[in-house]
């Protein structure tokens, strides 16, 4: 059996390692467009930060397995599913590679996306961060100029500004919402993030849209409203489509959020073609509806399935709840599932309460504060979503609730949830048995 | 209606608060035989440490709340069931206090055990570990000599032998079984407990079991198999008892590990009279047995039902997975639910692994290393105990296994979960992932 894996990022990365467990004789064959094998996308802001010393951690080679091989810099342009065949090009020798293939995963991600409303008269110095070129010009960028607009105030954008800014650039975020994270933070916990942001010396202008980036590198004009903000240089991160133009070329079916339609096994519309990642639409496990899921965190669990099932293994994925965290410094935020907002526009009947707790007993000199919120079914007192902010263990709290929606638990589940407790590191009460306690009152 | 509870610890407390929140006409008295109302037992070693600057941060006093009234230095003598009154002394001024009650609620905790095989000769500089005034006195001898000798290596022997070491003792920890957290840990996991204790210092001898205790306090000597150790003191952290003297004369029904029988809703065998704490018999919600729960964070969902139905409310508590962690100046290692060694001796077929894994991507400066071993039924797959060593987020995986286990979940729930990802704060395969993997592989 041969099984082929278009892109290797985390979905492909992912698929191919359990495909070789599953199937120790199938033979792996990835092709995957970057000169470089694997790099880790989420820890480009820390280069740029210099968190991270060098732009070489980002990048790795593939692992060695036996019969697996990864192509790199060669681009896949044309696949004959009735013939069970590619051909492929090599983008440094020009060479054209003819595979044939038993199964099929496409693991092709998504592609940075610029809304038709920006008008950007001048490309130079003018930036997105997908790959690692995109990293090491941006970095190059924030070495020659003094400052910088980023646009757009979604997890990327906010993470780019503030290393932007780590790096003792005047940095402006714009985001189109009336607050950052939109549709992902709720706005009173957005604004917690805006305070740090701001306290950290960001400028943040929400409810602008960019209509213009005009103007050379160097001095970039950056048109928001009735503003024009002028910076070195701009960073675009308006956000990601799935690439799925190959799946298309296929006759693919594609869903509704522009992703491709699979089914519980990460199957598309035909049999023996696998996709995951960025690329695959997949259900929201809170509101039952189509999703894309934009994550490396649920990339990974996609890739899995896709990889085990082309193997000829049996898994399943159910869908996501999109778990997610920022951290800028030690001052994190999160969510996971449905927020208030987004249950309010489905019709959903919730409740929300927030609560703040302090990690650990009076007297403990590392005590940090957290803010918990939690959606709530109304009738069932299932927890629908949760999201969490502050200098505490943000990510415990997200993963607990990520594995009790996942159980489909209630807020009693919650409020009797036995938790580890010694003072020096944490306090009797749990910060999910407080906002749990606040919920539960709220709900009689 | 007037609710009486004997005992204001963790277990009392909680069951005041939530009486009074579950019935806002009730009286609430409370008789709590120590000078003050509230002190935070677990913190007592890190004030011997001197992670805690004061012993007075280990009192406070009780809330304010409207018809409630706490009654220190006050010992309830007698209570007469059936006319529903008790009798109690102020220890301070001798005085009687009579005081009816139309529901009681006994939360009297436990006192400290000393097995019978250990003859203490000498009763001068052997102390327990239990109030503050153990702790100030412990406190004292720490400052007055060089060395001590500490018995029991449960949490509360490893803590205190831990914290005189800190304050620069010589320091012997003695535990009669072959490891350390004997019945908690499995002994390749209490094996790195033990390291952690001997790079700090301490002198930990196992399988000794200590038969005598003579000399006078600053030349005290603990024979322990053949070997005499010396030192100024000795802390006997042997374990603790139910305290059931009250329940017994008033005929309440005690359960075969010593403490009083309660159902579901925490009531004992006479209708108006609950229990909660130290001092219940309460669901080993893993192997269905009876079992004491000798952990605040146990008695704090304990005193939670108590107070809730005690007050004419409703609320159900289905048992303890007893959580527990130790933290050793940020190496910690705790577990929840079965050992391995448990389920084999109680003939469960389980399997059991156990991975380490590095908290966060390489190149991050922080990144730290866990061991998470899991017990798994073999046939249903279910987590049934989980146990984490290491200087990372002990805690969260703790949390996460207890939350699992109490949800009836499975290794693939663990597999499958999403877990939030930024790589300046962890890597993308959660250390629960990686040892479910590795559990999954194994039940193959």
């Amino acid at each position: 059996m041969k099984i082929v894996i278009i892109g290797y990022g985390t979905a492909g990365m992912t698929a191919a390692g359990y495909a070789r467990i599953t199937n120790r004789k199938a033979e792996i064959v990835v092709f995957e467009k970057r000169p470089y094998a694997i790099y880790h996308p989420c820890s480009m802001p820390d280069v740029i930060a210099r968190v991270l010393p060098s732009w070489d951690l980002v990048k790795e080679e593939a692992p060695r397995m036996p019969r697996f091989k990864v192509h790199t810099s060669t681009v896949v342009e044309e696949v004959d599913l009735d013939g069970k065949k590619l051909v492929a090009r090599n983008l440094k020798t020009g060479e054209k590679i003819t595979e044939e293939f038993d199964r099929l995963i496409l693991a092709t991600g998504s592609v940075p996306y610029v809304p038709r409303a920006i008008k950007i008269a001048d490309p130079s110095g003018v930036y997105v961060l997908k790959v690692v070129e995109d990293g090491v010009a941006i970095d190059e960028a924030a070495s020659k100029y003094k400052s910088a607009v980023v646009v757009g105030g979604s997890a990327l954008g906010i993470e780019v500004a503030h290393a932007l800014r780590l790096r003792g650039l005047d940095v402006t975020l714009i985001e189109y919402c009336p607050s950052l994270m939109p549709g992902k933070l709720d706005p009173e916990l957005a604004e917690e993030a805006k305070r740090k942001l701001e306290e950290e010396g960001v400028k943040v202008v929400l409810g602008k849209g960019v209509s213009l980036v005009e103007g050379p590198e160097g001095a970039k004009k950056v048109h928001a409203g009735d503003e024009v903000f002028e910076a070195g240089f701009v960073v675009m991160a308006t956000g990601v489509r799935p690439e799925v133009t190959l799946a298309k070329q296929m006759g693919l079916e594609i869903g509704r959020t522009g992703g491709i339609k699979v089914d519980e096994h990460m199957r598309t519309s035909h049999p023996d073609v696998y996709a995951g990642g960025d690329n695959a639409e997949v259900k929201d496990l809170v509101t039952g509806e189509p999703t894309l899921s934009l994550f490396a965190s649920t990339a990974l669990h996609m890739g899995r399935v896709a990889g085990i099932n082309a193997a000829g293994g049996s898994a399943t994925f159910k869908g996501v709840l999109n778990v997610w965290i920022v951290n800028l410094h030690g001052f994190m935020f999160g969510g996971v599932g449905c927020t208030e907002e987004m249950a309010k526009k489905k019709g959903l009947k919730v409740i929300s309460v927030a609560a703040s707790a302090r990690e650990q007993p009076e007297g403990y000199p590392e005590a940090k504060e957290v803010t918990v919120k939690l959606v709530v079914d109304a009738e069932t007192c299932r927890v629908l979503g949760g999201q969490a902010v502050g200098y505490g263990r943000v990510k415990e709290y997200l993963n607990l609730l990520s594995l009790l929606i996942a159980k489909q638990g209630t807020v009693d589940d919650l409020l009797e949830m036995e938790a580890a407790y010694t003072p020096s590191v944490c306090d009797i009460i749990h910060p999910l048995h407080a906002v749990a306690n606040a919920a539960i009152r709220r709900l009689r």
